[in-house]
């Protein structure tokens, strides 16, 4: 439940005229979905508004975009309004200097810096959509069957379809009330946990020919530039790789290596009671308990094995 | 909702004293989940009952029957339920031949043959876990928290984690009411969704490789005895291999070929509207609009052949 004075800071938004809604840089369903709902509520009561982010929509989220890739602004806004965004540098290099010009940032991450002229934060929510649903519901504005879809997207989005331990009662009573909008489920989710190209599928497999398991519990990817290049391979498509180490039955810990122009790109994954933020802060990166990240310099072979090193040190 | 009826018929189950539960063959998630669910509120209330099951149990799904993979009868009954099996065939070949001995037939599917005394069903629900949960609700048996995490566990199973076209609102709203005995969800969704050993992983990118695609939009995995006895895979785990059709964007019909003993065995699965029970129908199959089966004789490539002409034709 947010407070009366949250709903009152959300219901502002409602009194503008030409609202610019950012979504946050290598936007992910949760981002597109909640931004795009809120656009089209807007738009719905006549308003002028528009999405815009920092980077390039992957081509399976268009879906949610109206088939848009480049979000680009078009109109001068009396009101700025971010969703889903914790931080100003994951505003993107568009638009991170303009962070203090933003009325209101609504968000569900706790870490949430507060950078923006009004926060609205509920950090229990699974998603930015659950965060929407709900202070949409408490505000009393009624959704269209177009925005129940996209919350309903952007909420799937960030659990793994109702998979995570991020989903909560309230998760599945928001899911409950958006498809009783008569919106339809399936081919959307299809879009978003299962289908993929050929060249995708058949590049996950080359890159599970090359898996490495230590210890029967330590997994690693390792995907060199020339497999991108082979099949194809955007480099935000690569980040699906992740999923592919939760495989791994028996895996603790699990890491995708990834040669860029410059470091080996890393991806940690835990599985079990590891913190792999702690393993990626040794490298100058972050993250969370479970997922992280970080850059190391070297060659794939060197890297893994400084890697390598680094959690056995940890599991110890 | 259930009828008076129907709820009155449930509840006299729990008059009984010594109950056996009868899973269908080939058990699922679904059929488990429901069947062990039952038990346990019955066990709670210092009953006699137990879960039985013509064939056995898959290992990962062992995460639902108390780690049993073997579940014969111990007792002689007072009471005969079955939960989730829709025709006396479906009981298996232990249980077949006392189909009409069964006291109630518990149940989501139209099409159950009505084989038991009484039938409590109810056809829109999405699984035989769906009807227990709003079942017990209705009745006012209350759960427990093991009861709640195995009628999630069978919810789950049969809606692809809520996310088939069977998911509806109330769908998730049992889920809502499961996740507030406080279970613990993203083990058991990785376990039934997710995880497989490095066999079984190795052994879909070998299927992978050998996929046929025709049309640009029907896809054939034809899977080898060979292969499945090289990667040491049994006959229940390689019905995961239906996944991978879903998986292949563009495809409107996929199928699965599978070497056994006698024919090679059909499955068969829809994208887009083609009927593909009809197609199976052709090879005295059958099933439903989406998933269907059949068996056909003939060495792989010459039943291939067969198959595609057949699609062909349909598709036209």
């Amino acid at each position: 439940m947010f407070s009366e004075n949250q709903i009152s800071l959300f219901k502002e938004i409602f009194t503008k005229d030409n609202i610019r809604i950012i979504a946050h840089r290598s936007p992910d369903g949760d981002t597109l979905g909640s931004c795009f709902a809120l656009c089209e509520v807007l738009k719905n009561m006549g308003k002028t508004a528009e999405v815009v982010c920092s980077d390039r929509v992957a081509d399976k989220l268009t879906v949610l975009t109206d088939c848009e890739t480049e979000l680009f602004p078009t109109f001068t806004p009396d009101c700025i309004v971010t969703v889903d965004v914790a931080t100003a540098d994951l505003l993107g290099k568009a638009y991170c200097d303009i962070a203090a010009e933003v009325d209101y940032a609504i968000d569900h991450h706790y870490t949430n810096t507060n950078f923006a002229k009004n926060l609205i934060l509920d950090g229990d929510c699974s998603s930015a959509g659950e965060v929407l649903f709900y202070l949409f519901k408490q505000a009393g504005i009624p959704l269209t069957e177009k925005a129940a879809f996209l919350l309903y997207a952007a909420i799937a989005s960030d659990t793994g379809c109702f998979k995570f331990a991020n989903t909560m009662p309230e998760t599945h009573e928001a899911a409950a009330n958006l498809l009783r909008y008569g919106i339809e489920i399936e081919k959307i989710n299809k879009i978003l946990f299962d289908e993929a190209t050929v060249d995708y599928i058949r590049f996950e497999c080359e890159v599970i020919n090359n898996m490495k398991i230590y210890d029967e519990k330590i997994v690693f990817l390792p995907v060199t530039k020339e497999m991108m290049e082979r099949y194809n391979i955007q480099d935000g498509e690569a980040n699906g790789l992740s999923y592919l180490l939760r495989r791994v039955k028996g895996s603790l810990i699990g890491a995708t290596l990834r040669e860029s122009d410059e470091k080996i790109r890393i991806s940690l994954r835990s599985f079990g009671e590891e913190n792999v933020a702690e393993i990626a802060a040794k490298f100058g990166g972050g993250g969370h308990v479970k997922a992280a990240g970080c850059g190391i310099a070297g060659t794939l072979e060197e890297v893994e094995e400084k890697l390598l090193s680094a959690i056995r040190e940890s599991i110890k």
